[in-house]
């Protein structure tokens, strides 16, 4: 199935979609396949409608953020322009619907990633308006549930929900993908800052450059002794790398690093002690993906 | 029911949905209506979905023209940056789909969506690629079919779908359809150089400033004797006055006033006989309205 019947458009989209670590419809994969086989036909439409989904909303994230790279290749917003930009994500999200739609998915399914790309908007909306304010945690992490955790917790609905699992066993995953999503993204503000540009695929400090202040600053202002020249840096998008530098003097990197761990834990015990073996291992081998990864 | 649940994406669209003539959720309301009375509730989502798509759109669109207003009101654009309004966009069209998915319509309602959507963005890719270019005729209707006939038409059709009409009064309205949209579309693009600022709701000679060459200047270069001056202005962004008075001196404003007619003869011929008396004087109506509209 081609990503896009329009020439250009596939040529705008597809080093994105080339790249990636398609976290979203593995997911989904692995939880439809939680209890049988199940056959892909009754996957890959939906697990591709994830990913369009996700690469739809990085493609407007380029724009907001107005980013050069993205998973080590220029950005649509920066080849074309955000005016083409805007239509290739638009593009995209339509295809994923019309997706689902073709596959005869139930009005659930669709009901789900409607909402998902509503809490999406919803979060990004929030970190755009309050760009070079420091949040309360509480703040920082309803941002990070609407931009990424309730995104892979509905991947793992719909997996589960293709399973036909029990009612009980479906909230059990959604939590797992819950807690995934809040660790991977705590992991990814963390790798924003130290992460190695060559692996990761994005320049560094990019999130503060561009005023969103995550989780390592929240806890460098609360206990450096430079945290007024922190909080000057990050409220004007100052030097980042003197920003970079007292946050390391602090313990920020080990806090979010155990508040990652502590939601990977809450992840692993809502694993269904009903899945498959080999299901269930694999679930466990991305949570451990999630806090290890360098990308 | 609340356009968006967030109260800021509520008050950032209330504006512009506010205002707008309706055209396409009457269409479908009317074509439900065709052989008997349908229940609101049978109407109203996919009324409400069709245009919150179309508010999608335009959000999307002051984006890519960097218009400053829209239907007499300040555009999201212009009012909180691209970023917020590449957001709000991007929730609308998630609201619509899943207005559709909650009202249990059936796939085939979303597949018509889905690719309403994906043609509206091909068509503004073809336009945004060859700005400041001179289409030609085919190049012209083919991006208004994709840009406004096709979304006209899918208000029909799936109107008709919604009355059960049978697969020739299906064509037959949808052909009703994409007829109006090709003449509502040329007249739109007369008015943008003539109509009364007052009246459309926003700037004069909007679509030239931004480089998109439409019917009106491709006549006049065609029979102009100033027909070279006219190419130079409309190739660089020039004058806008000069190039109205030039087109004003041919005929390019009863061509594409003669052209618009022809295509609501057709839609009016393409009516099936089988319609309820009072949908098919409405409809007739709106074809009257479409040439004789001054906003």
């Amino acid at each position: 199935m081609a990503i896009a019947d329009d020439p250009f458009i596939f040529e705008a989209c597809e080093p994105l979609i080339r790249g990636g670590k398609r976290l979203r419809p593995m997911l989904f994969i692995m939880c439809a396949n939680s209890k049988v086989d199940c056959p892909p036909e009754k996957t890959m439409p939906l697990a591709t409608a994830l990913e369009l989904i996700h690469t739809a909303s990085l493609v407007h994230d380029d724009i907001i953020d107005t980013s050069k790279k993205r998973r080590g290749v220029e950005t649509a917003n920066s080849k074309y322009g955000a005016q083409i930009a805007v239509l290739v994500g638009d593009y995209l999200f339509a295809k994923a619907f019309q997706l689902v739609a073709e596959n005869n998915y139930s009005s659930e399914v669709q009901m789900i990633l409607s909402k998902l790309v509503k809490n999406l908007c919803v979060g990004e909306i929030m970190q755009d308006r309050s760009l070079f304010e420091v949040p309360t945690l509480n703040e920082y992490y309803t941002r990070i549930n609407l931009k990424t955790a309730i995104f892979l917790s509905s991947c793992c609905r719909l997996g589960a929900g293709v399973a036909e699992m029990d009612r009980r066993e479906v909230d059990n995953l959604t939590a797992y993908g819950s807690g995934l999503g809040l660790a991977f993204q705590i992991i990814d503000d963390l790798l924003d800052f130290f992460g190695d540009e060559k692996i990761t695929g994005k320049p560094h400090g990019g999130d503060l450059k561009s005023g969103v202040i995550t989780l390592p600053v929240i806890r460098a202002l609360e206990i450096s002794d430079e945290a007024s020249t922190l909080r000057k840096i990050v409220t004007t998008g100052g030097n980042v790398d003197a920003a970079i530098k007292i946050i390391q003097a602090t313990d920020a990197v080990d806090y979010c690093r155990t508040r990652a761990e502590a939601h990977i834990e809450s992840a692993r015990i809502n694993l269904p002690l009903t899945l498959k073996t080999s299901v269930a291992l694999a679930l466990e081998q991305v949570a451990d993906f999630i806090v290890d990864r360098t990308r």
